[in-house]
């Protein structure tokens, strides 16, 4: 593990790290905010997933977190949205698959199932890592946005107890009905829909998973509600098998980091509830 | 004066905006954070100027000030750092000098001086543009980063009760003894010293302009403090003459929107204390 730039902010550290990955097989970038708490005893962790075409970037410099962090005493762990590299496989025509596209599973089908693990990465991975190297106990939540509160909903859907508590901004909820997931689904898994289906939290929901609150805040102006996220169906579902879920609608929010800015706070202070 | 844009955030919205700026011969941008308590009656305004390569675009993305904005109910105006155009001159081999580097004063010198009036630009031009057109009081306060501290600093300081108060992060105190100054300054006002000294902050302080409180944060791990932002020289010329002068040396802190995002609440909570 290589510190690539570290910088100091609310009396924390944030810092960029580069590390091998056995999992995605190649160099992965992530970063950590370690709030000022942390000198003196272990916090607790959010991991935060990032959209398409995000990388660690994004969240620390837009979302104003990490002023919430450091209130409340949690770490951030903030890791990139796909493995990278010169050599792994990419579609440069395609914002949505490939690089900044990795959706958080395990790809089984080639080119992308020699890097694209980024399911494993996530829940088995990242977090040992973290553990072994920074001043955090195994206490941890998610959250993420898009793509990433996709990633956060399914990594805590298929985990029980591996996270204190699940969020999302905007999140995909029903990827094999939206064209984003059928794009990344059936070059990532192929043509097995039983496969895609492990990934869809809609479906999870609906084979009766192990119960978790979803905290999920959705903008009524964002432009890919209807078609790609399906917030709708994700209450249906919710509603049909009795799943706690509860849905903020953002009257006028669209889908930027003007709105995961706006309720970031509301996000980390549920989260600091289960984790301190 | 046309609308490009607009994002709701914290229950405002941040709009950017392009006009005809008779100050500057081009179309000028800037954007404007309207918070949730002008839709009830005209708030009060903080201009901030940016640094050397910025556009309006950092602060909006960056500085996590709209939260606080938004709790003290007082509007953000952003304008850009320079004139902007296919046709304004430029040296595009040098960050620090022409588009992006207008350094908040008016150039009297070829080829500059047709559009580099960005003194006059902010300090008349905007305002008026800005309390004509929007839910605004006529009171305002000023406030910036790197270039843009000199700029808010010298803005304030050359024009007695235009602004109720003025803060600055990380200043250019004293631009005739900093290359990043002489470099402008000999480019936009030519080789007359007597000129030079009419936007300098220190030079301004030790002429005896009339006296208001200096809000100013800078940290001790900035890069640029010693030869080019002289805090130490601002210090001191204060000393001399008895000019109330706030500052505080933050330990560990850099030149970047970190930094500014760290603090920009005690800022901001600085400035509303002494507009509403």
């Amino acid at each position: 593990m290589k510190q690539i730039e570290t910088v100091k902010e609310f009396d924390g550290w944030l810092t960029r790290y580069e590390h091998e990955s056995k999992a995605c097989n190649c160099t992965m970038t992530f970063s950590v905010y370690l709030p000022p708490q942390s000198k003196v005893k272990p916090v607790p962790s959010l991991y935060w997933l990032s959209g398409l075409t995000c990388t660690d970037d994004n969240f620390r410099v837009k979302a104003g977190a990490q002023r919430y962090a450091a209130e409340h005493g949690i770490a951030l762990i903030i890791p990139d949205t796909s493995p990278r590299g010169e050599n792994i496989p990419d579609n440069p025509e395609k914002y949505d698959l490939g690089k900044g596209a990795g959706f958080y599973i395990n790809a089984t089908q080639s080119p992308w199932n020699k890097n694209y693990q980024m399911y494993d990465y996530i829940t088995k991975e990242l977090p040992q890592l973290i553990e072994n190297n920074f001043p955090v106990t195994d206490k941890k939540s998610i959250s993420g946005h898009s793509m990433g509160g996709h990633g956060a909903l399914i990594c805590a859907l298929k985990n029980p107890g591996l996270f204190q508590s699940v969020s999302a901004f905007a999140p995909i909820c029903h990827p094999t009905k939206a064209p984003w997931g059928e794009g990344i689904f059936s070059e990532y898994l192929g043509m097995d829909k039983a496969a895609w289906n492990e990934y869809d939290t809609c479906r999870l929901i609906g084979d009766n998973v192990e119960k978790i609150e979803l905290l999920v805040d959705q903008g009524t102006d964002d432009e890919f509600l209807k078609e790609q996220l399906m917030t709708q169906a994700l209450q249906s579902m919710c509603e049909e098998n009795d799943f706690p879920l509860k849905l903020t609608m953002r009257e006028g929010y669209d889908h930027s980091y003007h709105f995961i800015a706006t309720f970031i706070g509301e996000h980390i202070k549920y989260h600091a509830n289960r984790l301190l």
